[in-house]
């Protein structure tokens, strides 16, 4: 299999992206290919040698063959025709936030009929927007944190007792997050958030919670779940050191937990992926709170793909790439529209 | 303001789309642009001479202008250089069904930014996917029937005595629908149902409802809603019957019920459309059952959008279309990435 990985995109996590897409870089051993979608919405051929941090901070991946969407694939075009880019089977959705996981990406590709790894358009839209996360948990029986959503029209009032977290609704990397303390802490942490969403999350902040995270993906009927990590962490992860976090390759250890927390998180990571996130690799983060599981955040296209989390990370996503739900293919027939008269025009 | 109504799409609501904008020739009374997506996902410019049933059923617009997605619009391609497709400033998604409410057609349009009256992802995805609009329907507050989700593998077993009505997940127009009156007719009706979807729902089908379509959109803080239309239907509308719905350009008259529900039924529109259907004019339809108003469905892009319930649809697309939904633009400035030293690469 040989894997496109793409990467970059226009959201607050551009950066990220591009951290994640190093680090997988150094991790897959496979053939690979390397399109940066840039803030502007184009495509480019980024050589495997320029994939270092310099090349898109001092735009010189600009002098890059640039490349475009089209049936089947991206295509270099040249002054009198067309040439497609073979380079590849399998598309690899790396673009973490905006346009990655919110449904643009998945679109594009299902658009143009390009095989990826990664979460389908209604999977992306359930896991990018923190409310509907919750509406899905709450839909299949995974527990979730009390929550309010206020938006930047709204009155300022919280219905928690303090500390609350507040969370922008549509975005990852704990970017615009903060843990509110009082409220005279209130407006700034709000000001803070709606920089980057009109609606933002509030939950109650539970104090010395355990967490966990548990990665994986479904392969025709077979799951492939990774070590389960009890992520070590300040009272949250802020983004610098979430940032740190997606250049991760080291392999991590699994938490110390017992047979039965561990079954336990499996089953709702299994619940939660479902059928919904199919193609996808996805990690689900989750609380334990007096003995229950809580579903805190679903990343449908985590940093660095937790490859951290796997033995043998190439051999996942060779697997699931052998495994991509496929789309059907209609052809309209016409038989109705002859049908109907008032669609026919005058006659002549 | 010039619009570009973009239809047909590959779905099995093609042909309808078609239906559908050829009603809105004859509606609108301003600059129209026809833009048709073809079933293998080509555009066209459609001159508007040539906006009859046979010059699609025939693959006649095959000759027509071939257009492409670009930054800002779509462009003419020749020989050596491209020209922009300038006779318009908004996009009407006129595409039903697939592509069109599934949210591809909105990354598509949102991903190019290209202004457009329509649904945007979220919604789509939550309108399109009828069990997604329960979970959205219940987090709001809006009733909505009992149902149970049936998928082609799972066992054959219905939670509700007959008669239940079967419906594809992901459609619309009534494609694939059957009421089932008892258990000896249930394989037959999935087995339709699963022509379309994987997944189907399964509602109790209550006989003698009373059903309400309204439709409208917000303009800034202006709500604009329609007449309450008491669609006249047999047991439910069947395909044949909705087709010939798609075509309609005769206005209808309200629907005689008094103000207590005619205000309820508006209030349960305002409801669903919350801040989440911004930028799009739907139709919601809804059942009146033991004097509740229960949401039946929602329509993010209506059979000829509805014209028949508005007085005065020019201008409410006129409207539309001056308070569209601004997407944030996101520019990287690269703070974060120079402190990640393991994506810098080797030093030289």
């Amino acid at each position: 299999m040989r894997l496109a990985i793409l990467f970059g995109g226009m959201s607050f996590e551009h950066e990220i992206s591009i951290v994640s897409a190093i680090a997988l870089k150094k991790v897959l051993n496979m053939p690979l290919t390397f399109i940066f979608l840039d803030a502007d919405g184009s495509f480019y051929l980024i050589p495997a040698n320029s994939m270092k941090s310099n090349h898109f901070s001092s735009k010189s991946y600009k002098k890059d063959e640039k490349i475009y969407l089209t049936k089947g694939g991206f295509e270099k075009r040249g002054l009198f025709k067309s040439k497609p880019v073979k380079d590849f089977d399998t598309v690899l959705n790396l673009v973490h936030g905006g346009q990655g996981e919110d449904g643009t990406v998945s679109a594009l590709l299902d658009f143009y009929s390009i095989p990826y790894i990664g979460p389908r358009k209604e999977a992306s839209v359930l896991s990018f927007n923190k409310w509907l996360t919750k509406m899905y948990a709450k839909e299949i029986g995974v527990e979730c944190l009390d929550y309010q959503i206020v938006s930047i029209n709204d009155k300022r009032e919280i219905n928690f007792d303090y500390p609350v977290i507040i969370k922008p609704l549509r975005l990852g990397s704990s970017i615009g997050v903060s843990i509110v303390k009082s409220a005279k802490e209130l407006d700034f942490a709000l000001d803070v958030a709606f920089e980057f969403d009109d609606e933002v999350l509030v939950e109650p902040f539970v104090e010395g919670i355990s967490e966990y995270n548990v990665a994986g993906c479904k392969v025709g009927d077979e799951w492939i779940l990774s070590r389960i990590e009890a992520p070590q962490k300040k009272e949250f992860l802020d983004f610098e050191q979430k940032y740190l976090d997606f250049s991760r390759t080291e392999s991590v250890n699994s938490a110390k937990i017992g047979s039965e927390l561990e079954n336990s998180l499996k089953n709702s990571f299994k619940t939660v992926y479902g059928s919904m996130f199919e193609g996808a690799l996805i990690r689900c983060d989750f609380f334990v709170k007096d003995g229950k599981i809580v579903l805190n955040e679903i990343n449908p296209i985590p940093g660095s793909m937790a490859n951290y989390l796997f033995d043998d990370f190439t051999s996942v996503l060779t697997k699931l790439s052998s495994h991509l739900p496929k789309n059907r293919v209609i052809k309209p027939d016409y038989a109705y529209i002859n049908q109907v008269q008032s669609a026919k025009g005058p006659k002549v």
